[in-house]
């Protein structure tokens, strides 16, 4: 099994995301600005915007990255665009608390503003479970960019202290052969006192 | 701004969320049964569980969690037992991409089991964006969780670093103080070595 199949996302499902994609489309300057509206209530997070770019730019990736969300089509190229966006926003430090509550906003102004034209109650349902699907995929993929940059972390701390315990015995084994080398200096020297204490002895005797 | 005000959860959400407990209730059996069947698909989640316990307590522990959650009450107890329970599934090591999928099959139970029997279509949209929000919540809570685990480890490995860094500068001073010393008695031992040399030959002279 893997994560589509757990959460059940069906090629039905992907059926009913690409028809609301025109739709999407219409509303979506209104909720990408939304969203940004939203996020300026919290000053740490503007504080990352504005330290990674301008909310200007930052709208349009957004729009363009909600659109292709509504294409239909979960491929390798799909996965692997979330994942650089996700690891980007790993690298400028979003925790991943704020990355879901993000996408709770978005999928709320969806809901809103999309979903709630249908008026008959089961395709309403029927939407509804589909769009929930494609956002839980969402972050189920921004979760795996950061479990594996928190691995990739661990791996490189794990390399330094391996370096270190290298060092470590080097400078051991470096102690024990200076020791070893001083000690049989000094003892040769200590047997040539000894032959000139001899020596003088016998002279003076 | 807290991640409560950004996902937008008012009092009117959790009013909605404690009017549905007594469904909820209803069909918790059904839906917790269903859950553990789905993970029976994925033998790596299987392992965990048999692993950490049998399936038929951990089934009372998910019925009492989802109960709760639909209490509409969000206290500190309330956080910090769901942060418990987070902490558990950190440990026992379950990656987060799957914790999230979960959450999103029971969303998806709920939906059909619960809310489907509202027959408004407003009524509908407020049940459907109260129930995303308390599982945002909830995911939000956990994610922390893993996040606060993962510093942890950090903190460990910075820590186990640093005595290694103390022991590498430990072991150069030794060195640097044995070679000092050695030098030292070397040296002195040399003088020695070289009065005697003098005092033979004022003899011999």
């Amino acid at each position: 099994m893997n994560q589509v199949e757990m959460i059940h996302l069906s090629i039905e499902d992907l059926c009913i995301i690409r028809s609301l994609q025109e739709q999407v489309k219409e509303h979506l300057t209104q909720i990408v600005g939304n969203f940004y509206k939203n996020l300026e209530n919290e000053p740490s997070l503007m504080k990352i915007i504005k330290d990674n770019g301008s909310v200007d730019r930052l709208k349009k990736t957004l729009h363009r990255h909600m659109f292709e969300m509504f294409s239909g089509t979960i491929d390798d190229a799909y996965i692997k665009q979330r994942y650089i966006i996700a690891q980007v926003h790993v690298r400028i430090g979003l925790q991943p608390k704020w990355y879901m509550s993000a996408l709770q906003d978005l999928l709320q102004s969806l809901i809103i503003h999309v979903i709630s034209n249908i008026k008959n109650i089961e395709q309403y349902q029927d939407n509804i479970l589909a769009v929930t699907k494609i956002f839980n995929l969402e972050q189920q993929i921004v979760l795996e960019a950061y479990e594996l940059e928190n691995e990739k972390i661990r791996q490189t701390d794990l390399a330094e202290k391996e370096t270190m315990k290298l060092q470590v015995n080097h400078n051991a084994e470096e102690l024990a052969a200076i020791s070893q080398e001083t000690s049989s200096a000094t003892q040769l020297m200590a047997n040539k006192v000894g032959e000139i204490h001899d020596f003088t002895q016998r002279v003076r005797d």
